[in-house]
């Protein structure tokens, strides 16, 4: 069996069998097959495609590249395949928690234009992010919850193609998105998961045609790997929620906790919550809706929150938030706001200092925007639509207008978009 | 610009602009973009094509890439794009060089199944394959005929890539062969050029629609690039005339010369040979194709080749063919010969020591294959098919009858397929 072998298969849209993927990934993990006859097998995997069982072999051979880890117990995971603004991670963990249902998260830093959980948790004062082994699973049994940052050898092949792919325009393939994104999960010991595709302008996929496609290779994926997957399919036409950046992110995650919040957050963080509680539980999803309201309602999902952050040394009285420039950006128009472009959105946050662009940038946790007005919403000339906070003097109040768009009518907007089981 | 965005634009089958394609080969001969991103870039040419004009963009970038030779006269060239017992070179030339037409030729060696003219020259003791700028001028401008093996800095952006297609699965791409083959002869100062394409088993192109594809585009970028040029499409379901092997090809050739040889030798050669004459002299291919046969007949062009080889130090009184082993096969079957596996029967040439497979092969000149039965010929059971010469003590008899297969009809097999101008 030879690489040239596998690309000529590929290139002619044969499909490769198990052992063809295994040598790959194997080959390329050992550093015995070159990055570039991997980039040509990755195009030609982008443009010709996998069929379902390909897409399960890929992800079982990346998933089986480094460590595999092992619960004693079940575990229920969120994951979202990125989007401005998401925080429903911080929500979602202490509500589910609260419901006797295992939470062992290990998330990456952020990079790129959507910011990472471990970034967001670190804009706490004293918050630990590394836990041992024992700690870490002694905690999970103590408090159902326990989220930190990634330092197992989790799908190294997974980590190495990631980085080829970045740099030879194959990013944007279902089954090589698909096999990324679940290869970790199965790597992780993943037992019950729920999927968040984002559709739009702030996610990958552009279009509900694609997204239901990735969706459906994903759960797929885990049937075949004996995970419980479901997936929703929602709106990233605009930012979830109103606030960008750490510790804004923070905040906002605490106002819904508190009963509050804006209702786009509110309403994604409650169905992903619901989902996960009823593949956990295996109740249904109306028994599972209920009981998470409740415990919304009765406030033990933010004691939940509050007993997390303090068992891993977190001390939410110390966050301050004090940025020294803050940009106000005011309508120039009047109408609804019908378009916003959530990718750029998202640079405007990395710029103010939200995010990373390189991995050696360091995270301004203050910065961030804070929208006032968001899609459908009626605005007069003066009205303000959002203020961007940063610690740099850096005026991007142009850069976020041309970005919004605003007209005579309203659009259609539905958050969620879709379910696939 | 970024490579990246290159590469997106053909995976997204978009066209490329002169702009691109100059950056991407500037940057690839200047080590300024890695080969992961270039067989990126090539699967994508594979699979999604070239338009005419990017496909002419893309040869004049790689001829520019390197040397470029101007002659101050008129050349006539043959390029053949590869066959098994393929020696018109060496009828060729004389023929038209005898004709008052110049040749001017740079050869590479050999590498795989087909045999390098260069190899076949260097089969004659003594014979020089290298001669300074002066003398090759002078040669030419005396004779009208000089052949040396390349040593200018010839589209190094051509090899480099095709060393790359080579192990990544990316060869057989029609605007990938049309560029790689027709740089090469803008940059060597080609004025007049005859295209031997080859169709068949033997042949990178297997059938006839993806040959005339090839030919159309090589003839479409000589025409933007002001080189006269046409191409025959010939068949290569079996090896050209009965010798395959370095001296064995030279002997048929100067068969061919004394007015003898195999009729398929024999007529290609004449065919080639008198549209070269047309295209050089402009004139009808039937004057040119009287005053071919007439210079094979009188042993004008037979002169001619005894002059050339002596000018170029050639013994061709010290030849010797004294091969240590002869294998003869026979036939096991009674039929007509329907198929010969061209390229295995390269191949096999090659295990007798005939080729390279690898750069640092030594050639045994005198290893090589007589063949005595051909297609459409009737065999008995015992009737001499093919004797294989070797210096070494290899026995591959069983190995060629594997790949003749032999039937009760006699199939259609035509020489010349089409003309395309």
């Amino acid at each position: 069996m030879t690489m040239y072998d596998i690309i000529e298969k590929k290139k002619n849209k044969q499909s490769l069998t198990k052992e063809e993927i295994d040598f790959f990934i194997n080959g390329y993990v050992n550093n015995k097959i070159p990055d570039y006859q991997v980039s040509s097998l990755l195009m030609a995997i982008v443009l010709n495609g996998m069929n379902e069982e390909e897409v399960t072999n890929l992800t079982i051979a990346m998933a089986n590249s480094g460590d595999k880890i092992n619960y004693n117990f079940n575990t229920v995971d969120k994951h979202s395949t990125g989007g401005v603004g998401d925080k429903t991670t911080l929500i979602i963990a202490p509500i589910v928690a609260s419901l006797n249902c295992k939470v062992a998260k290990m998330s990456g830093k952020g990079l790129g234009f959507t910011g990472g959980t471990i970034d967001k948790l670190e804009s706490i004062p004293d918050f630990k992010v590394q836990l041992t082994d024992e700690q870490f699973i002694s905690q999970i049994n103590n408090i159902n919850l326990a989220l930190i940052s990634q330092t197992k050898n989790i799908a190294p092949a997974d980590k190495k193609i990631y980085a080829l792919r970045d740099v030879t325009a194959t990013v944007d393939s279902i089954p090589l998105i698909a096999s990324s994104i679940m290869s970790k999960k199965i790597a992780s010991g993943a037992s019950n998961l729920v999927l968040d595709v984002k559709v739009g302008s702030g996610a990958f996929m552009k279009n509900l045609e694609s997204a239901k496609k990735l969706a459906s290779t994903m759960v797929n994926i885990g049937k075949n790997s004996n995970i419980n997957t479901l997936a929703i399919l929602s709106n990233m036409n605009q930012p979830l929620g109103n606030n960008i950046g750490n510790i804004l992110e923070v905040k906002e995650a605490i106002e819904v906790l508190n009963g509050n919040g804006p209702k786009d957050l509110k309403e994604l963080s409650i169905e992903l919550a619901s989902y996960m509680v009823s593949l956990y539980k295996k109740i249904t999803y109306e028994e599972a809706f209920k009981q998470v309201t409740e415990v919304l309602e009765n406030k033990q999902a933010l004691a939940k929150f509050y007993e997390f952050i303090k068992y891993q040394g977190g001390n939410i009285e110390k966050v301050k938030f004090t940025p020294k420039y803050e940009y106000k950006v005011y309508s120039k128009q009047e109408g609804y706001i019908t378009k916003m472009n959530t990718e750029e959105i998202g640079k405007i946050a990395s710029l103010l200092g939200a995010g990373r662009m390189t991995k050696d940038d360091v995270i301004d946790y203050e910065a961030g925007i804070v929208l006032n007005k968001k899609i459908n919403d009626y605005v007069k000339v003066n009205d303000l639509l959002a203020t961007l906070y940063t610690n740099k003097e850096i005026d991007l109040t142009n850069n976020y207008l041309e970005i919004i768009e605003i007209t005579d009518e309203k659009i259609e907007n539905d958050l969620i978009l879709g379910v696939i089981k």
